[in-house]
């Protein structure tokens, strides 16, 4: 059995969390080897390997890819976790604020995260910051409500308060910190969403973190899953439309996508794949 | 088609929460339905019904209550969803934080919840109330901590500050709202786990007004729960050997339970369960 | 609450199966209100509920959809079922073998699905037919293998054994029956698989009767998954190099494709999906 | 990291078939390790490893447990694949009639496992046998029908039949392959299901086979499930009124267990346990 890479390896992220790569089962090869049970033996190579590999990925023939699974350990703030948790295809053991003390740990943004409301992205901030002083008032009376709500926290245990009440006014950026474990299928698709741009910046840093940690162990179904998930586009039966007419060399009027359909938002999302593809090398 | 039963019905839970019946699908007959078509035909009557429901919930042929699904609306505190969002095969649609703004609603604990950690639940508080005016003091102060906390948010956003940001600092206590799906089964087990005593009082109470509402859809379901599974017991095979003495009319002293293997924390729960036996009527 | 549709119809699939919807939860408007919780209130209008639904989908925020729920009646031969069960997020009640006596029905396929393996799609049959004779021959031979087996299977019956060894030569072209209950995400994703054209031609029957069956409830979401996901189109990084060099109106030369790494079957699947680019209407 | 046990190591199951584990991840060090994250750190000792997992079993807190994975390569008969694979909760890659030929492998029970159907299990066989000549009879016919339905597939696929099409006249005696991967919390699920001795033989083999590969990776879980979960008894609400006059030294009668509500399928299930109690050493 080969030796093991990058078990125990961590990668910080914001400015107390962490992921750290705690074991994993399979890799590249068992990936192979599941799939070769559904098509039947034959010499394999490297070469024949990666054929394998992009075959299943670019077709969707996600099971073989579930015979892998990662165990992470992972500190984050609970607002994080809150949308890491929606996940159901993991297993998860957290850090419990009923059997022990939460600690003084919370999350405090570095000055460039405080942004406004982005326009085009109704869920997060956009790139526009906000005056350099006002984004430092707020992040230093965030600090100080951390401090204080961590100081009556303790208060309320030293009153001989249950720890399962003394918690609940403790905020959302407190760090909390779970195992996580979930196979490569599943988490390939975390990923996809996680580090997506709509995605909130906080679990997109760890959402990243995680991609990194397991290259090494799975090289080439990562390099299978950006090729045909991550760095691939989607095209609806409208846009299939327009893309028929740009084939011929035609730039489409925004008239003329409307008549196919594509306005308002759709046509700003259809302007940024034409623009990826233009500027993709 | 029968009229639906409590549709619409609401129960208030907690200072400010509630549990709604959105909808549902399938009532006891639906169960029967499922489990005939694997057992094979035969005539029913209402009676030969509640027997079949009963064999079923006894033997842990769980999938036709599966057949049969509720959905509810709810009104929680996140500490509670956080407990919650663990039973994970079910559905949810939460309320954002990202795309809407929070609301001025905190959970703050009726003055009787005020309680010191518990000794033998390690989890959660006990009986033991703290000095009523600790109580008051304590619950004060939560109460001032969570208007400040609100008025905080509301000058982050008013600076302009990025909804998904200016969130992170309130606190665990503030509500949140979702629709959350989930079939019988499912809902059997999640209301077995927190119905429990050792459950966190404020999930309890959500977890009896769900039984509250699905009584009336499914009552043969209900009754056959209660009685094979909320109000059974299990013994270990070290429980059964100290069984076996006690049916000939021994009392066994601690050394002779210790001889079995039964001690210490188990040594606790094994007389709690005898005594819920003598007690029961 | 309106008049259920479609509840109780049944198309009948194959030679002796079918596909009956049993019963469902929510609709279009289901959705739509799962939706609104997460994204906060507001008029609604048809055509708002009908935008929504669109952006839902192309967003893949599936979690409202998962807020509809199906269940149906299948009557379907096992080697069907084998492969339909594979969709492990739905709920599954099945005529049992063990309990009850298996039926003298037996698929038999029609003259016109005698085929040959196919070229393109190593797992099915492709559109060369057999010689007619030939065909009719092995029809003729299933057919009298099915009667044999029946009888066979009822002489060991006879003879007193139990049933669930007795039906251990039966073939896999036996129908059986079950009740089948699953949400309307985890439907959308079991049709996109199983009416693709490489999926075998039996189920693919089943999956189109389906689609018809909940098309009259959902609508608006079925609109949605036909454009965004069932007549989409995807193309991987590599793939969005050569469009980038077509919307110049350039036509590339299996060279130049080769050089953008797309050849072999990949190369095959590319023209594949240009060909209903330029065929769409 | 210490040495894995058992990999690669195979039991032979029925007269062709094998579980062999193929990999695993984690075994007691990290079910203790994840529920450390939850309860708190603390120095830990084998003894007090063994009383953390005890205490997780007997709670019925699962979490811990899906921290551990394990892979089987398993080959079985198609009627026992069909009973395994209603278990969900598992990553499955099967070999697939449709992609490979199907190979002449049968699987054709002992002698000594020709029975007649079960008095009281009204699933399966029970333990009377089927005359032994007879029995002879019905093994030399399912052995020459096997022969006959696999050259009869032979023979469509000689005549270039898909093999999609030509494998449907196999019978569910047929061996199949795949690969298997599961948490423990979900394999000791599946074991407590599938050792029962309601389950059907073919299956049984299987489960006590796995429990034997898994058992020194995991003996201090194993060790805990049989004492709080296979050898463990259960006992309703009714049932426990019997037991509190039982602990009087009384023995109850029929009549008497009929006021409680204990009679018919309900009284010889009864009796079962208090007999297991009675005769447990």
């Amino acid at each position: 059995m080969a030796e093991k890479l990058n078990i125990g390896k961590r990668i910080d992220c914001l400015d107390k969390g962490f992921v750290r790569l705690v074991d994993y089962l399979g890799d590249d090869g068992a990936i192979v080897q599941a799939a070769r049970v559904s098509y039947g033996k034959g010499t394999t190579t490297k070469r024949r390997d990666r054929e394998l590999i992009r075959y299943l990925m670019r077709h969707r023939h996600t099971s073989p890819f579930e015979m892998v699974e990662f165990k992470f350990h992972v500190k984050l703030p609970i607002f994080v976790a809150r949308q890491w948790i929606r996940h159901r295809t993991a297993n998860v053991n957290e850090y419990s604020g009923r059997y022990s003390e939460m600690k003084d740990e919370f999350y405090l943004p570095n000055i460039e995260q405080f942004r406004k409301q982005s326009e085009i992205n109704r869920q997060g901030r956009g790139e526009e910051k906000l005056d350099e002083k006002v984004a430092e008032e707020i992040r230093q009376a965030m600090d100080e409500t951390q401090r204080r709500l961590f100081d009556e926290y303790h208060s309320f245990l030293d009153k001989d308060l249950a720890r399962e009440l003394a918690r609940i006014n403790l905020p959302l950026s407190v760090y909390t910190e779970w195992y996580w474990k979930i196979d490569l299928h599943n988490l390939f698709h975390f990923l996809k969403l996680r580090t997506d741009w709509r995605a909130q910046y906080e679990i997109r840093v760890y959402a990243e973190a995680i991609l990194e940690l397991i290259e090494p162990v799975v090289p080439l179904a990562c390099e299978a899953y950006r090729d045909y998930v991550a760095d691939s586009l989607s095209f609806s039966r409208n846009e299939l439309l327009a893309l028929k007419e740009m084939f011929g060399g035609k730039t489409l009027t925004e008239d003329e996508l409307k008549k196919f359909g594509i306005e308002g938002l759709e046509k700003i999302e259809f302007d940024m794949k034409i623009n990826r593809i233009n500027n993709q090398t």
